[in-house]
């Protein structure tokens, strides 16, 4: 595998004589000097949309590309060659295979994908060479094997899905992998990762959700940082939980491991969307040194070869997730019911509240077998239902409280419970009501709850 | 009305006599210094679970109230006189209707509340002299004319409800107050203020909610600082909103009056649970001098008398919210469109997506006339279905976009426009498009996004 212009990366005429000339490669750190600027940067091949024939691509330090173009009197200065901190150009893939090896687990959605400089389209990346010209700083610091097992957008999958993604996380971690990455669209991903840790238990090393906000074909796109910040994280963390690893703040600087069973997306578009809920994140990671910095004392599975994980991946598809709102008919419960559903999570209102008028329903549905537990639509604090009558009805009816457990976490909880464990309403309540893997914080602190800019 | 001990308030034996020969009342301001201590507040009633027959109940001016057991070295010592600053002690009615005049509507809930000191009970407060007697500070503020409509527990209001509550805001606003204050239980608060932002238009003075969070039995309550800071809006805003009034941080210092179509109760037990999603609060109310701090420049209705509002409040109950999630059923959507619903408010994923098998289900609603809109559960940012496939297929099937609007209010706006303007599929997408009273905002800057405390 040589990475030569030969390829040429989209680059023709006179801007690849010059290239060629001072032996300048893809992925190579160069300097375009300009009249009054000078930019550096690692040289990319051309895409489509970004510049024409005489514009040179560039990603920046910051992970932003930029096309310069390039006139009579630019200078273009080969600064460094890619591989020139670790490697030889001419890199055999025996030698990367004695680097510390992950396993990169593709489900779909943009994290892990790489221009087509031919067509100009986003196709994933599958292979390692893939992800080095994709992200080159990557050489030398870990071999990444890459193994597509679905390629779907996240608002497509399902809790088979989970079995599957869970199965196939669980026999990369028994092959003796340093961790897992899991690339997954960010819609629907804190599902998952929440489906994952409890799936995956006893764990010996971290499983590392990754997505990306925006594309890797869109010069913002935050992929880049992020799987960095991935491969960190599965390198080098001291905990072996399943882990959110995204964008921490809107600039450039650092990501977040979160907790997967404490996170929310919290935003449509913004690269740091996903936030910890009533909890902190793990660590913060800074990409360009591949460096974890612990930030929560309190973890709940380290980091440590002695241990068997244990594959528990059963999920009960006959659960619902219910939001309530004014006006809400307790007919849906007995749709449920009559559908044959095995568990109800509800998002009620405040402590865990929801209208008097839908008791009796939900009476009936636990009188049936089905198990119902509230969560909460304000998302922070926790479900306390001894406050209000209408909460010690709900509790009197048999409905579980969920804690300071999201909604969307309490869900894939009741369905991994009622899919692995037991559909027995007596244990169902026992293992809700217990920490299996921090899902529960039982200290909240004022700082778990944002600050608003007023 | 005059306040004197001889109604006794719970006090009796030497503490009363004490309290009765140096002319102490309830409402008075006193210093009760022990030994080592110096305290000051305003004398309250005797509370049931607050010390025994030796302790006096003093509210500080952070609002807690506290039981200072009294001994034989205790000193206490009457710093002024309840009404001193601006009234007599026997204090007409009369002279309190030359007052501004705010009217209050009760629907339930904690906030307007007093305890019954005879037996310690939580009871309404539903005449201006158990307001003040209540909150003595109002004195000489404003004359309150109160009102209960209705008394329930907020989870149990439906748009019924909206449409009973609205008239009688209304009735009061064209009577000629200065501004109305509504008492809401403060889980399901924010769909009731946005029902009213669109049920009264036009509006000449503000509509103010508020509610509290800490009954006003507890020690910790936020119901007089949230009252008097509800007060102040409903007097002095120049804004003429539909606002929601409550604490703005955990400590006592100030309320934040937020635009109600653009709030959101984010916790379910902190007092600053409420918080601007998507914009700025419309202003920072300091309750102790009754001052309104204006803060964000965009004011959709400004205070005039010489508007004349609309009453628009019929709300179609045949509106359901639908929080996707992994293998949603197309089926429910079946469901409600079979049972005769008119919308569906569906609170997707990301951007606005739901899982691709649902599609067929939403076009066949919308193929008979039942209205979809599109929210997001991430609750900040603003759905985009022009993004991804997925989006694309959705508005192929008919699907109005919710903008920046959060699933709460986009289900209060869906049923007022079916309820009260029209149910033709392309006129509603035309109104729900229209920003009507500051409910979409086009332009979403960085620190609407709060920062997390990493």
């Amino acid at each position: 595998m040589v990475f030569v212009l030969s390829k040429r990366y989209g680059y023709s005429g006179r801007l690849l004589d010059i290239l060629s000339s001072r032996d300048i490669d893809i992925g190579d750190r160069i300097q375009v000097r300009k009249k009054n600027i000078v930019v550096e940067g690692l040289l990319m091949p051309i895409e489509t949309g970004l510049g024409s024939e005489n514009t040179i691509i560039l990603r920046l330090d910051n992970g932003y590309k930029i096309g310069v173009s390039i006139d009579e009197d630019t200078e273009i200065i080969l600064v460094s060659k890619r591989f020139e901190s670790s490697v030889a150009v001419e890199y055999p893939k025996r030698v990367y295979q004695n680097l510390p090896r992950i396993s990169l687990i593709s489900t779909g959605g943009t994290i892990v994908s790489k221009i087509d400089y031919e067509t100009g389209a986003v196709k994933p990346a599958l292979t390692f060479e893939d992800i080095i010209e994709w992200i080159p700083e990557i050489t030398g610091v870990a071999f990444i094997d890459a193994k597509e097992v679905m390629n779907i957008f996240s608002e497509n999958i399902e809790p088979k899905h989970w079995e599957i993604i869970s199965k196939n996380v669980y026999e990369e971690i028994v092959s003796g992998v340093e961790g897992v990455i899991v690339a997954h669209g960010t819609d629907m991903m804190t599902y998952t990762a929440s489906a994952l840790a409890f799936a995956i238990r006893n764990k010996p090393v971290p499983i590392v959700f990754v997505g990306s906000q925006r594309s890797s074909d869109r010069p913002s796109t935050d992929s880049i940082l992020n799987f960095k910040a991935a491969v960190a994280t599965a390198l080098k963390a001291p905990f072996s939980e399943s882990t959110i690893v995204m964008h921490g703040e809107t600039s450039d600087t650092y990501a977040l491991a979160h907790r997967s069973v404490k996170c929310r997306k919290m935003h449509t578009s913004r690269r740091d969307a996903f936030q910890s809920i009533n909890d902190y994140p793990l660590a913060i990671i800074y990409p360009d040194e591949f460096k974890v910095k612990v930030v929560n004392n309190v973890i709940y599975e380290y980091r440590s070869r002695d241990k068997d994980p244990v594959l528990e991946n059963n999920f009960d598809d006959k659960v619902v997730l219910i939001k309530s709102y004014p006006g809400i008919s307790p007919e849906i419960f007995d749709y449920f019911v009559d559908k044959g559903y095995h568990g109800i999570v509800i998002e009620g209102s405040g402590l865990g509240h929801i209208a008097e008028k839908t008791i009796s329903s939900i009476r009936r549905a636990v009188e049936e077998g089905v198990v119902v537990v509230m969560a909460s639509q304000c998302i922070f604090g926790r479900v306390n239902l001894n406050v209000y009558s209408t909460g010690r009805l709900l509790l009197e009816a048999g409905v579980i409280p969920a804690s300071d457990i999201l909604a969307e976490v309490a869900f894939v909880k009741l369905s991994w419970i009622l899919g692995s464990k037991t559909r027995d309403l007596k244990s169902v309540a026992e293992l809700f009501n217990k920490n299996i893997v921090g899902e529960i914080n039982s200290r909240h602190v004022l700082n778990h709850y944002p600050r608003w800019f007023y």
